[in-house]
C-alpha cells in the first residue's frame, strides 16, 4: 500500500494539520498523524484545496511554444473557424505536441481534471482526436481528461460531419459537442435532433457551445431544454458560454435560469470580458452547477489567455464584479469542487475517502489565494506529487 | 557628460542596433556605435519601446503588501466610497508607504510616467496628498508622477471640499479631478462650474471620473464639452472611464466621439470587464488621445489588479476584442507613446533628442510583447538603468 503523509497544510484555509494518503485516496486528516512507514512532505502551512477544474478548453488549438503567429483575422465567427481549419496543417500544429504543452502547464498550475473539446471536421477526420487521445494516455495518472467531440465547422452545414462525430464517440470521445445550432448550423431543429440522437445512441453527455446572443440564444436554449426534458437527459446536458443568459432582460433571464436549474443543465463560462456572460452568482444561487474554463489559449483565434485556472478565475471574478471574500470563495469553489460537479466528477473534496487530488495555493485566506499571482507550491494528483513551485516533477514526463 | 551605450536592442521590434544616451537623452541610434568613454549595457536582442504610461491609477489606495483585507463591501458606489473613507485610518493605510510600494512595482514593470489621483476629502484634509508628494520626491528621476486632486467623496455634497481642492492645487497637485457630477454630486451644473473655475484659476488641466452610464453619462459629458469650448480649454480636459461611450446606441456614441475629438478631450480607460467601456479602436480612429490605466490595485474597493501596465493592456485588449497584430500594436502604443500624449507628455518616442525613457520587453514582435507574461528585461529612465529582470536596481531605494 503506497502512503504519503503531508504535514502542516491548511485544508480550505482552516487550521494547520496533517493529511495521510493511502493508495491515492485521503485516509486521515488530523494533527500529529503517525508518519511511520510513509513518505512525508511538508506543506509549509500552505492552504490546500481540491485540484482545480478546467471545465472548458481546446487542447487541440493552442500555439503555445510555437513561433509567434501573426495571421489572426478579424471578421465574424465563421471567418475565424475557416482560418483555423485552413491553417492547421500549414502551421504544423501537431495536436499531440501542443495538447501536451497545454495540459502540462495546466497541471503545473494545479489542475486535476480537464474537459477539452476537439475539432471534428471533414478536412481533418479524426486525426485531431487521435493526437489528443495520445495525450490523454501519456498523462494518465497526472490529470484526468474528458474529450468532447466538437463539430467546430458545423454539423449540418458540412455533410459527413455527423458520421465522423459518430465514429469519434466510438473511438474514445466522452461527450457529444455542438456549436450554435441556429447561427452556425442554420437549422436548429435538425442540428439538435442529431446531437441528441448521438447522445442517446452512445449513452454519453452533451456539451453545446452557445455563443448566440440575446433572444436568438434564448430560443436555441429553449430547444435544448425541450429535448433534454423529452429524452429524460436531466443532468446530462451542458451549455458552454451561454451568452444569452447575460442579456439585459432580467425577468427573461431569471425564467431561463429556473428552467436550466430544474433540468440540471450545466453551464460553462469563460467570463469573456467582451461578451454578455451569465451571472455566476445568479446561476449558483439558483443551484445550477457551473464550471469555468480558459477556453482557447493563444491559438489562431486570439492571442489571449494563460493555461492557469486561477488566472481565468480572476477574469471571471472581474467580469462578475466580485469584491467580497464570500464572492471570491464562491469563485474558487466554482474553479474547484463546484466545477468538478459540473463536469460530472463527484466527491471532489478534501474528505476522507476522496481521491487525493489536491493543490496547495499561496495566500492567507481562500479569497487571497484567488487573487494572488504566485506559483502553486505543490500539486498532488491521485496521491502523487506531480508539481512543485509551479514546475512539473514527474520522472519521464517532459513538456515538449 | 554622462553616457550610456545600449548594445543589441530592437527599437519597436525593428532590426537590432545600438542606442547611445547622453545626459539622459537619446543621442544616437545605429549599428556598431563607438563605446569609448561610455558605460555599456547589452540588451540581448530584446525589443525596446518607450516607457509604459500609467494614465489612471490611485497610488493612495492600495493595500499591496498589507495583511489580507476581508472587509470589502458590495452595494452601490457611495457605499464603497464611504467604506474607504472610514477604513483608511483604522487599517493603518499609510499613503507614503503604500504609494511607494505601488509606484516601485510599476517602475519594475517598465513604467516611466504615472498619473495618479489622490483623495481630497473633509475627513483627511490634505494628508493623503502630502504622503503622495513625499513619494513623488522620493522617486524623482525614477518615474514622473502627475497628481490629480480628486474629490472622491464628492465636491458639492461635502461642503469644505472645494476649499481643500483649491489648497491642494496650490500645494503641488497638478490636475483638477472630478467625480460623476450628476450621479454623485447631484448638481452637475454647480459641480462642473466649480471644477472648471479651479482649472481656470490655477491654469491646470482637468481629469473627471465619469462612471455615469448611458444617457446620464452622455448628458454630463455634453456639459463637460460645453464648458471646455466656452473656456477655450481644448486639449486641457480628460475624462476617465467614460462608460457612457460604451452604450449600445452606436450613432449617439459616434456623434459624442466626434465632439470629444474636436475638443481634444483625452479619454482614460481601464477596460473594465464588467462595464460598458468606450471602444479603443473607435476612439483612436477618430483621433482621440487615449491612455489606459490600472485604476485601483487591491484596495478597499476590490481585490483585483496588478501594478503592471502590460497586465492592464491585456485586459483592455480582451475587452476590445483585439486579436490581430495591428490591433495589439495599437494597444501597446496606447500604453506607451499614445498614452503619453494623452497625459500631456510629448515626444515620448525612441527618437534622437527624446528623453531616454525606455523599456525592454520580452517577445518576438510588438504584438507578442503585449501578451507574453514575463518580467521586463531592463527599464531605463532618464538614461539610467532602474530595473533589471523585473527587479529594482537603484542604490538607496528599497520598496517598503
Amino acid at each position: 500500500m503506497s502512503k504519503l503523509l503531508i504535514r502542516n497544510l491548511r485544508p480550505m484555509a482552516g487550521e494547520a494539520c496533517d493529511l495521510l494518503i493511502e493508495d491515492g485516496r485521503i485516509a486521515r486528516i488530523g494533527k500529529g498523524l503517525d508518519a511511520s512507514g510513509t513518505a512525508v512532505e511538508d506543506a509549509g502551512g500552505a492552504i490546500a484545496i481540491p485540484g482545480l477544474i478546467e471545465a472548458h478548453t481546446h487542447l487541440d488549438k493552442t500555439l503555445w511554444g510555437m513561433p509567434w503567429y501573426a495571421g489572426r483575422k478579424g471578421g465574424v465567427l465563421q471567418d475565424l473557424i475557416d482560418n483555423e481549419r485552413n491553417e492547421r496543417i500549414p502551421l504544423g500544429l501537431d495536436v499531440h505536441r501542443q495538447s501536451m504543452r497545454h495540459a502540462l502547464r495546466l497541471i503545473e498550475n494545479g489542475t486535476s481534471h480537464i474537459r477539452s473539446h476537439v475539432d471534428i471536421d471533414t478536412d481533418h477526420g479524426l486525426i485531431l482526436l487521435e493526437g489528443k487521445l495520445r495525450t490523454r494516455e501519456a498523462l494518465a495518472g497526472l490529470v484526468d481528461i474528458q474529450i468532447v467531440a466538437f463539430p467546430q465547422s458545423g454539423l449540418m452545414v458540412r455533410p459527413g460531419t455527423y458520421e465522423l462525430m459518430d465514429e469519434a464517440l466510438s473511438a474514445g470521445a466522452d461527450i457529444v459537442g455542438g456549436l450554435d445550432p441556429s447561427s452556425i448550423d442554420r437549422d436548429p431543429k435538425a442540428s439538435l435532433d442529431a446531437t441528441f440522437a448521438l447522445a442517446v445512441k452512445h449513452g454519453k453527455p452533451i456539451d453545446i457551445h452557445l455563443h448566440e446572443p440575446g433572444e436568438l440564444g434564448a430560443f436555441t436554449l429553449e430547444m435544448i431544454m425541450e429535448r433534454t426534458r423529452a429524452e429524460g437527459l436531466q443532468g446530462m446536458v451542458g451549455v458552454s458560454h451561454g451568452f444569452c443568459l447575460g442579456m439585459p432582460d432580467q425577468a427573461r433571464v431569471a425564467s431561463l435560469i429556473d428552467q436550466v436549474a430544474e433540468l440540471d443543465i450545466r453551464i460553462f463560462s469563460n467570463g469573456s470580458p467582451k461578451a454578455t456572460c451569465p451571472s455566476l452568482q445568479a446561476l449558483r444561487a439558483a443551484g445550477v452547477k457551473v464550471g469555468i474554463g480558459c477556453d482557447g489559449i493563444r491559438d489562431t483565434w486570439g492571442p489571449w489567455g494563460q493555461p492557469d485556472m486561477l488566472h481565468r478565475a480572476r477574469i471571471v471574478g472581474m467580469k462578475n464584479s466580485m469584491r467580497r471574500d464570500d464572492e471570491l470563495e464562491l469563485l474558487l469553489d466554482t474553479a474547484s469542487s463546484g466545477g468538478a460537479a459540473a463536469i460530472g466528477v463527484d466527491g471532489h473534496a478534501l474528505e476522507i475517502g476522496a481521491m487525493a487530488d489536491l493543490t496547495l495555493v499561496a495566500g492567507e485566506t481562500l479569497a487571497h489565494a484567488v487573487v494572488e499571482e504566485a506559483p502553486r507550491p505543490m500539486v498532488i494528483k491521485g496521491g502523487k506529487v506531480v508539481a512543485r513551485a509551479g514546475k512539473l516533477c514527474v520522472e519521464g514526463v517532459v513538456a515538449p
